[in-house]
């Protein structure tokens, strides 16, 4: 830690950062040291073996004397035998696009400041809308338009406040105190981050329609209901209510109702953002199942200024002729920050590079693997796969060895034994999660390099260690 | 827009957007194109001449026949030209760290998703707060810490949530109406806008100690005051009351006063956050000033506790041991989303590479040459400088031709033009504001490869157009 001193080059007169010998010199090695690592990455574990004591900032390490494909402690994310959480994907476009956005380095928080990274991203945004089937209205043409974050819960968090605002507009400030949110008991916890950032108060209920009714005829406001297609927890979807019509003071920014076959086409219509896992290629953030690498969140809405005007800033030493037009995209007035990177550029050159068919069939082979998985579970009768596979997530436990309470309380004790042990052998990473009350494994399919092979050889884990993690657990 | 179906690659089974040899090429090819658009990156205009109507969304071109190194529509942040808003610097280090940060493509939302990318940027926010000489209580081993988040306005947004519930846990629920923050009227414009998220109330008093005894006294509870050291208009630095002991039940976080030379030590515990662009090393958005690429933006804190409780989630599928035995940075807990892209390796990597005295000896060079530029700006007697220079930004004008109101609005008018003509002639690009009333012509000094004969022809072309634009404002 106190080491910075010994790494001062000699001469401060001939620190030149970006020379171009030197990048030449030090990305084509960074690029070599990059295939090396995807060369080996299956013979190393997935997920490190440290204990939390151990720390850098505690017990600062000597440096490595040669140079380490494997850097320590890292979970590998790109590892094809990777099956937790939902996998990132990545593709050499992206990696590509982003470095090139990187030494391009645009701070484009207005249409002026960079004109071709608002163009490129509305231009991506409208494609992407299209390829998912969004309705018409959610594109520029239609006075919608998308609009590319980091995270999810950014986008949510813009949302929350615009509808907030709308709400508040035809309300007074008076009702200030009678708003009220909507999710499901799934619905991920970023959402009720969201809320307690925006502070406002969420309900879970069981019928979101009797919720609503009741709630409004006590006076509440409702501002947003957040519909999940496909929970982080086990992909499961909300079941989207008919849409009630409320009298005009009241409605929470409701446009109208229509469905399309996998997802809710409409819903409060500052709100509409496609969250969770999707099927097909209704999908919101690339960087899960689009092959863009991290950081990659679409955030669509149908109607600018709502989202907008919740949002803006106008300071004088960004004040511009474009702007004043009336005609430009001012991206930072769609976010929660000002200035953002190029983020564009990847998912521009992934959707370029390899085409819808390409990208399709890349997330069918996801679910065809999963269901694969699936079918090998339901086939041994010590296994049972606890809620339907939606997409490309597997659910799954070893079955109680006998009824009751305490035949749960066994399997949850053996369920948890089996996965770390599986997972302690470095050989695959898959994590849990609780479904009414009972303790599963998670099995997720999709990092970019997974095979079938991976698939097969990571059920016959699971297998092998299947009795033992019994015995163990008694 | 609808071509998209053209460039699906025939065989879908075919279909390996990670394959190794592919990435190889396509790596090295983009980094020979990064190569040749910095050899030419002063040829071409800094900003393009695009107008607002032209829009690759409405009017679609058609593919360019040969590569072109400089992308249509761009304005070249990296051009050493650029003297507009702040630059945002770069480095070869940075774009290797930042390029493996993608190819590696880690979720780090907590510690045990990837141990070592957690570690890392503990090391590295440590290793910086101690260069820019942060008291030690914001290091990890005083209960402190800081985290890397994509801009300072997400950053102020998790404080201001912070603060917030730190106050109203004192007050109880009922203080919600009551709560008030702090700020100057040259604050960065990205504060109202975390306020309005958050949705607080900010006030601007004159003087900040006697508007905050008034409101104490009027049963106002104060939550948070964002002192600036560098405001992005002016780069001015707001004066620091000395810190007012305040009944317990209403102090708004504040833990210690103390100064250092440079800027306030001490500040409510959660709200300490150094914004905008402070002297030496005194740095909290690296992307700017620090070499590392967008985005990068720091922040510390001096309680840990305080910002995680109010961030914090804990859903079942994320639950572990390493997070349940209180030894690690969960920094899903840090930030308002909960994925988050490896920023830490290019911070790490700069620090690396480059040493304190290189970084010192980058920023003590910006600011020398923005002095030299004042000097020639004092030197001729039709311009001013209008505020005095600080850091590396000089705010400066053609002076007014004659006293009173009609004399200064020919100026502003002259001074606009002059901008203008500048800008337009494509050769540098500067940005302007309006201080006190009057325009004003910002030239800030900071692009990675800006030298001092960049300074100096920029002042030649002003030199050059001033009287000109005296004549076409007329």
């Amino acid at each position: 830690m106190g080491s910075l001193d010994a790494n001062c080059i000699a001469s401060p007169r001939g620190f030149s950062p970006l020379d171009i010998d030197d990048f030449r010199q030090q990305a084509h090695q960074t690029i070599e040291f990059i295939c090396e690592y995807y060369k080996g990455i299956e013979s190393h574990p997935v997920v490190p073996r440290w204990s939390p004591a151990i720390s850098a900032v505690s017990s600062p390490s000597p440096p490595p004397p040669s140079p380490c494909h494997h850097p320590p402690g890292m979970t590998h994310w790109t590892n094809p035998n990777f099956f937790a959480y939902f996998p990132a994907t990545l593709s050499s476009a992206a990696l590509c696009g982003d470095l090139l956005a990187s030494a391009l380095n645009p701070v484009a928080f207005n249409w002026l400041s960079s004109p071709a990274v608002t163009e490129l991203e509305s231009l991506t945004l409208d494609w992407l809308a299209q390829l998912i089937r969004l309705p018409k209205g959610f594109l520029f043409s239609a006075g919608g338009g998308g609009v590319l974050q980091a995270t999810t819960s950014e986008a949510v968090l813009c949302t929350l406040v615009a509808a907030r605002k709308m709400v508040l507009e035809r309300a007074g400030h008076d009702g200030a105190d009678k708003l009220v949110v909507y999710a499901s008991d799934q619905t991920h916890s970023t959402f009720a981050k969201a809320c307690k950032i925006a502070d406002l108060f969420s309900l879970r209920p069981d019928s979101l329609r009797a919720a609503m009714e009741a709630d409004a005829a006590a006076g509440l406001l409702p501002v947003y209901v957040c519909a999940t297609v496909g929970t982080t927890s086990s992909t499961a979807v909300d079941r989207w209510p008919s849409w009630p019509r409320w009298p005009a003071a009241s409605a929470p920014g409701c446009t109208s109702t229509r469905r399309t076959r996998a997802a809710p086409a409409s819903a409060p219509s500052s709100a509409t953002i496609w969250t969770g896992r999707p099927g097909r290629l209704h999908q919101h953030e690339p960087h899960k199942w689009l092959l863009t690498g991290l950081d990659c969140c679409c955030l669509w809405v149908r109607d600018r200024p709502r989202l907008t005007t919740s949002l803006s800033t106008d300071p004088e030493y960004l004040k511009n002729r474009a702007t004043e037009s009336g005609l430009v995209v001012d991206y930072k007035d769609w976010q929660i920050g000002t200035g953002r990177r190029f983020r564009a550029l990847k998912l521009f050159m992934v959707m370029r590079c390899y085409g819808t068919a390409n990208l399709q069939s890349h997330i069918r082979s996801d679910v065809r693997m999963a269901r694969g998985f699936e079918e090998m579970v339901a086939a041994d009768t010590r296994f049972e796969v606890v809620v339907p596979r939606r997409f490309a997530l597997v659910c799954f436990r070893m079955r109680p060895r006998r009824a009751g309470a305490d035949g749960e309380a066994e399997a949850d004790a053996a369920n948890r034994r089996l996965l770390e042990e599986v997972t302690n052998s470095g050989r695959i990473y898959a994590t849990h999660t609780v479904i009414g009350g009972i303790y599963v494994i998670r099995f997720a399919v999709g990092t970019t390099l997974t095979e079938e092979r991976h698939v097969k050889a990571a059920w016959e884990l699971f297998r092998a260690k299947a009795d033992a993690a019994w015995e163990a657990a008694r």
